[in-house]
């Protein structure tokens, strides 16, 4: 349908290739997830920042780095500014942190629900838009910051209506992998190289990750060595995961988080603690991931500092909710339907739909006098929890009925 | 500050020219009228929908029409597809209900918080892009849709904390409108350009209004004719004001409406009932408007229908709000700090904000040890409503207390 464009006649109705239109059905999901983020941000006590979603070309283009850059939605505006539809949240927030760095009072502890674009090659799961929402910690350096940034992302799942079983947590650190890659004579100068190798371990054949490493200027033996320690289980050499597991134990999400050594994050700016979540039965790519950075700041030109940053993705989580709890669980029946026969009913039904609504009620109120199959075969469409239909015998009653649509019981109320 | 960037050194800070940062403060008062806007919205029945900034050209420019077109953001992606971010919603709106017109059943009562873009030159509370709540009633000719539009924009004025008279509705009729300038002998097809001169009026001289609509071909005693029916007062010869004004008595905003022959709206595709809200002491632009219109679907080829639309935007009432309520108002103590004198404490108050945020809490957890002056220094600063401390006393005791920064009462909480 795309492109189907002639004249003054009929024009697309389709959204631009890669964008959502979200239906009343999929808006009801969105806000199921979003509401989730919101609430286990604020539980947590997160507080909420936001910035516009075009962004300088500049800042995005520094910060981004390996592919990213390619992928930028980037134009200029009227007055040649180069500028471009963010990919992440982290530039912005770094520019908004270093803006006024010196007047707050450190730690941060921020939360967003950004929309971040992409242009990338689709599939079923990957459009080119998305919401991501992000919780970063800033300016501390205790692993305190990695449990509270979990317990939240946990928090939200819960929210959503998974149950504990329904994901786990992989975590592993930069730092500890990298101790066990200098044990075994890999210098430090070289282990970007071998995580960015390590990356692609699941994606692509463990011989092309060899390669990798063999132009990275590994030897064979410490090729060899290098996969021995892709077998690791024991962290109790990590004082960092140590901490982290026992905290966790104590924050009560423990028994969703399981070691991992091949979470490695894509990323280059990761240097501690990293994790990624992922569905227990395996269906679906990460639901969330994130870790400890330090070089958020000083890319752009700020002061160091240390932080923990979590990026939560609005696709996935939505797509592993249908699978769980049904497709329609998000809509689930609210509200009052109030409905009316005939134009003498009109000024009763407002009044009482007014009442309702004063009273805290959802009213969905008819506009225009129905016949009763058609008032109710409507109320029943939009899944409406009650509905009132007032007729001429209503009116002179001075009373009508409310009827449950589910329950399909009736209460009277009185007009 | 801007375009200050050189090599890999510092980068701006600023946001691009135009585009709002919302730091925690600024997002707060976003939230409350985000907050207001959707609970007016679900007390009202309307379902929420959405769709992405990113919008094809071709339809905006479509729509548009006027000076919009050529304040569009526009761009091509990668596959040379033209796009362009939004400036208003309906497009994308009509273009969405035309897609599905046939499998839904009408009326459909939408909502949506859209942000738009608009290049344009800036002024203090004019930026180049901001958020619009629409509220659209599809395929419903009755006035009660008017009505049921209107008083869900007067809900969501009191959920942000407003009284009803802070601000007034100024609503007429382009139909009656119509009519008077018939009866002066005014054929309808000069309409749309004396409604051009109308809407101009209050922004430049009477004598501009008047050359303009000489310019549109009208005689001197027409002209004269055009003026004398802005005076007018009495609406009682239009029945749909009648009607309008009598149904908001029953809903209970007619204390906030009042007629106003000048309220004309610049677009041209309204063709009933107009509307402006405007705040009392008439110190701001208009804080919303909308009216009837029916040429939604067919400017894009789909089937004609009648509408109801209003658009509310998020800066002028929250320059309204801040006025009235105070800079501060929206950040509102909230939340219980718990903080911990040495690492003893650390696992216990993990424990404790665990345990508080499972019973509905929001909890700021402190990350590392801290001297009580500090922490409660920083319980003060970020606003918290209650404050916890624990020291190695408190865990001996099995107990500690809870103090309410408000009141500086203090309650005992077991551990």
């Amino acid at each position: 349908m795309e492109e189907n464009v002639s004249g003054q006649g009929k024009i697309s109705f389709e959204p631009p290739r890669g964008m959502r239109d979200f239906y009343p059905a999929d808006m009801a999901w969105r806000s199921r997830v979003f509401d989730a983020f919101r609430a286990a941000g604020e539980a947590a006590g997160f507080e909420q920042y936001d910035a516009c979603v075009v962004e300088n070309y500049e800042l995005l283009a520094r910060k981004a780095g390996e592919e990213v850059g390619e992928q930028l939605y980037h134009f200029y505006d009227k007055s040649e500014r180069h500028i471009a539809l963010r990919a992440e949240m982290t530039p912005t927030l770094a520019r908004m942190v270093a803006q006024r760095q010196k007047e707050r009072s450190m730690p941060l502890k921020w939360t967003t629900i950004a929309q971040c674009f992409r242009y990338e090659r689709m599939t079923k799961d990957r459009k080119r838009e998305h919401y991501q929402w992000n919780l970063d910690i800033i300016g501390e350096d205790g692993i305190l910051a990695e449990v509270e940034v979990l317990s939240a992302a946990c928090d939200a799942l819960s929210r959503m209506g998974l149950s504990d079983g329904d994901y786990k947590v992989r975590v592993s650190s930069r730092k500890f992998l990298g101790e066990l890659l200098e044990r075994s004579g890999i210098a430090p100068d070289r282990h970007a190289q071998v995580f960015l190798a390590l990356d692609k371990r699941g994606k692509m054949p463990d011989q092309e990750i060899a390669a990798m490493l063999r132009e990275g200027g590994l030897s064979e033996s410490e090729i060899a060595a290098t996969f021995a320690i892709m077998e690791t289980k024991d962290f109790s050499a990590s004082p960092e995961l140590t901490e982290l597991f026992r905290l966790a134990e104590v924050a009560g999400i423990a028994d969703r988080l399981v070691f991992d050594i091949g979470v490695i994050r894509g990323l280059s700016y990761y240097t501690g603690i990293v994790f990624e979540c992922f569905d227990t039965k395996g269906e679906f790519r990460a639901i969330f991931g994130g870790g400890r950075y330090d070089t958020l700041l000083t890319t752009i030109g700020g002061e160091p500092t240390s932080a923990v940053g979590l990026g939560f993705g609005d696709v996935v989580v939505t797509e592993l909710l249908k699978a769980r709890l049904g497709e329609d669980a998000a809509s689930e029946p609210r509200g009052i339907a109030v409905g009316f026969m005939t134009e003498g009913e009109r000024d009763a039904a407002l009044r009482l739909a007014t009442a309702l609504r004063a009273k805290g009620s959802s009213v969905d109120l008819s506009l225009r006098p129905q016949k009763p199959k058609k008032f109710f075969s409507h109320a029943e469409k939009t899944r409406a929890a009650k509905a009132v239909f007032l007729g001429p015998d209503d009116l002179a009653a001075g009373k009508a009925r409310m009827k449950d649509m589910l329950s399909r019981t009736e209460e009277e109320i009185s007009l």
